[in-house]
C-alpha cells in the first residue's frame, strides 16, 4: 500500500435502510482519507505551523458501496494555490470505482486563524506527492 | 416554521476537537432536511412510485457552525431536470449564514433502479414549493 | 412537553441494513438527551463550576425503532450519589416502549480534571427535578 | 494480529469539542469489533441460519481515548447460554486499558424472526474461539 492510498473497512452502522452505505459515512471515509494523507506527508516541523480548514467538499456517488469488502481511496490529483490545497480522491471497491470527492482546504495560521500562503516549503512537499500531470 | 424549513439541534458529539461541528456531522444534517423536504411536499400516491438517489453532493463552509444553539436550514432553490432534482439549501445559525450545500438527485424507478423521467405531476409539485425565482 | 423530554426525530442515515435504526445511534439520541436535560435544568452559575464525564453507559434494545416517526425520551429518575450521578431516561415510539438507558457520570473540577462531591445545591437542583419516589 | 483482534485507527470527525473520542463513537467501535469477530469464526453454512439481535450494551470508560494513535480492540470472554451469546471486549490504546464492553446479543431465527436456541455445532464453534477459563 502506498503513501497515497488509505483502505477503510466498511463497519455495519455505516449502512442506512437502502441496505447500502450512507450518502453521509461516505463523506467520514473522505476526512478520514485526506487526513492520514497530509500526516503521513508532512513533516511534524511543517505541519505545526499549519492548520487546513474545510471550504468545500464535492462529491460525486458514481455507484453503490456495500458493507463486507473493502474499499481503497487513493489521492488522484493535488493542486496547491496561493492559499489553498485542492484534494481529489478516487474511492474503489472490488475494482469498481464508486465515489470520487473533491475538497477545497484553506490553509491557516494556528495562531491569528487568518488565511495565510502556503510556503515554499510546503509546496513542495506537497507537489511531491504525486508525479507531474 | 414554513414547509420549507428544518430546523437542527446540534448534538454534542457532532463536534469534533476543533471545537465546532465537524463536517460530516453537517453532511448529515442536509441529508436530514432534504428528507424532511421531500416528505413534506410529496403527496403519498407520487412518492410511492418514486425514489430518489443522491448522484452529487458540494457543500460551501462558510462559516464555523457550533454547538448550542440551533441551525435552520432553508431550501433556497429547486431545480427540475428531466430525471433529476437539484435542491439548494442554506443553513443559518443567530442569523449567520453557515453552511451552502447543494444535492443532484437522480429519479429512480423503484422496480427497476433506472433513471425515469420526472412525471408532470411531480414536476409541478416540486415547481411549485418555491415561488417563481 | 415537560422539562424532563427530549423529542428526536430519526434521520434517515441513522438507520442501517436491518432497515430499522442502529443501535449506534441510540447511544447518540441518549447523549443528545442527558446534555439537553442537564443543560435545562442546571442554573449557569451551577454549571459552570462543575463538568460531567461519563463513566459507564448501559442500554436495553427492547423493541426496534424505525425511522418515520418521532421519538419521545423521558427522563426517568435521577440518582446522586456522592461524586456521581446516574441518570435513567427511557425512549419511546409510538406508544411503545423500545429503549432503556442508564448512564453514570462523575463529577469532575474543570480545572483539577478529578472527580469533586456534587454539592449540596446542585444536589437540591437535580433532586428537584423528579417527585420523591 | 490474531483472530480475537480488531484494530481501529480513530478518525478526526470521532473527536468531540472535549478534545478526545466521543463516548458515541466507541459505541461503533465496539459494534464494528463484534461484527469482524463474528464474521470470521462462523463459517458460512452456519452464519445464513442465524442472526444476532443486539438486547443490551453495556460499556465502562475507564480513560479518555484519543485521535492519533491505533486501538486495539481484543475479545476477553464469550458465553453461550440458551439462546444468548455475550461477548466481553476490552479496547486499550498505547498500552493503555479505556474501555470496557459487553454486549449480550440473542440468536433469531432470520425467518420467524423469533429467539431460537444456540445449535450445538455453533456453540462449539464459538466456545472453541476462546480457551478454557
Amino acid at each position: 500500500m502506498s503513501d497515497l492510498t488509505v483502505v477503510i473497512s466498511p463497519r455495519f452502522y455505516e449502512t442506512d435502510a437502502q441496505g447500502h452505505i450512507s450518502n453521509v459515512s461516505i463523506v467520514g471515509w473522505f476526512e478520514a482519507a485526506r487526513t492520514s494523507l497530509l500526516t503521513r506527508v508532512l513533516a511534524d516541523d511543517v505541519s505545526s505551523q499549519v492548520q487546513w480548514m474545510l471550504a468545500n467538499v464535492n462529491i460525486d456517488y458514481l455507484a453503490e458501496t456495500y458493507f463486507g469488502s473493502d474499499v481503497t481511496i487513493v489521492l488522484d490529483k493535488v493542486t496547491v494555490g496561493n492559499t489553498s490545497l485542492i484534494m481529489d480522491c478516487v474511492m474503489t471497491q472490488e475494482g469498481r470505482e464508486c465515489v470520487r470527492g473533491r475538497a477545497v482546504l484553506v490553509n491557516i495560521d494556528p495562531n491569528s486563524r487568518k488565511k495565510q500562503p502556503v510556503s515554499d516549503e510546503l509546496r513542495r512537499k506537497i507537489q511531491g506527492l504525486l508525479p507531474e500531470a
